[in-house]
């Protein structure tokens, strides 16, 4: 009886060699012990969230990129002309203008807040079912995209006005003679509202994470 | 049989009597059938779910009160001068300056938006475990707060310019002159962040619900 069970078992193992065995009293060797790790199985929706958070973390890099990026183009920029006009000063430097300024710190406390934020990140995505770290990452990630907007939006009145001037308030373009100094800015603008796009693609990502717990 | 079935199920319906009748012939009478509305007792998280749903709905009335505020100060914003410089024209209105058209246009979008949204808020008061008008609402919120963040930062720093000028780039102050226009400006900037605020709680209530989900 025992055997019986036994070689059944053993047929049972080997299911491709069934049929062709068959009526033949082969007794087959015993398996040799395998040691598995013991890894559960993950769930769809928990893979699904891994990418998720893998995603979140390489959108956190570019944040990082443009970020940090913007602010040391717009921190280090300023041109000197070699002439002297009545109405222009010869030296323009980035920190005559108080939403230049702005510009700079915001981009390098969102920069410096999502390097603080990758660590967070990882959990993300060796926990992928962790709740508190996202919820932490989303909330941040809010009040940081609304800060690099409204630095980036201010910045893009000012080299708007830097390019077109204002006929009405009897302001001057000041582009046609700092063309480098307003060619760098509006650079650092662009990649500053590529950051907040970043953020805004991170917030959702977060946002989809978090909605999808109940799955 | 019947009649003892029918004795013993009577004498569960009242157990605190048991003991005392025990042994005794009395007949109870039928208990009188009781219509009862079939409310289903809230779960805690659904209550707490609900509280969040009025709290989300309440801010969204401020949020339009704010954004069509300052669209509303900002589009009706014009100041002539009873007399005329050499510099500055006699009559200053919202539209000479690109950063204002994008102001009103921005916050007649956001109001027009909350307004629209009303709707899914009460949804979520009556339904608070639904999870998708609340995922669309969060996700047209942070677009929305985004938008309104950009315009009000870019008239601020229109307004401060006002305010200022700008030495170095020889724009002249015009806040001396148009006081009354300036000081409107600077109201609708005010409120218009202030909208900002409100949509930024929106969003944090709406991510904490979703958050809670799970729970």
């Amino acid at each position: 009886m025992d055997t019986e069970k036994n070689s059944e078992a053993k047929a049972a193992r080997m299911p491709e060699s069934k049929g062709k065995d068959k009526g033949k009293a082969v007794d087959w060797a015993d398996p040799p012990v395998v040691f598995t790790k013991a890894t559960p199985v993950p769930l769809p929706g928990q893979r699904w969230k891994k990418g998720v958070a893998i995603a979140d973390f390489v959108l956190r890099l570019g944040a990082i990129g443009a970020a940090m990026g913007s602010a040391a183009n717009m921190g280090t920029n300023e041109e000197q002309l070699p002439f002297f006009t009545q109405f222009l000063q010869f030296h323009a430097q980035w920190n005559v203008f108080p939403m230049f300024q702005f510009f700079v710190v915001a981009n390098g406390v969102v920069s410096g807040y999502v390097v603080l934020s990758l660590p967070f990140s990882l959990v993300c995505i060796f926990r992928p079912q962790a709740v508190a770290p996202r919820f932490l990452l989303v909330t941040l990630d809010m009040v940081m995209m609304a800060l690099v907007t409204a630095a980036a939006a201010s910045s893009a009145a000012i080299v708007y006005l830097a390019h077109n001037g204002s006929q009405d308030a009897n302001w001057m373009a000041i582009c046609q003679q700092y063309t480098q100094f307003c060619s760098n800015a509006s650079q650092a603008v662009v990649t500053s509202f590529l950051a907040a796009t970043f953020l805004t693609c991170l917030i959702f990502l977060s946002t989809l994470a978090l909605k999808r717990n109940r799955e």
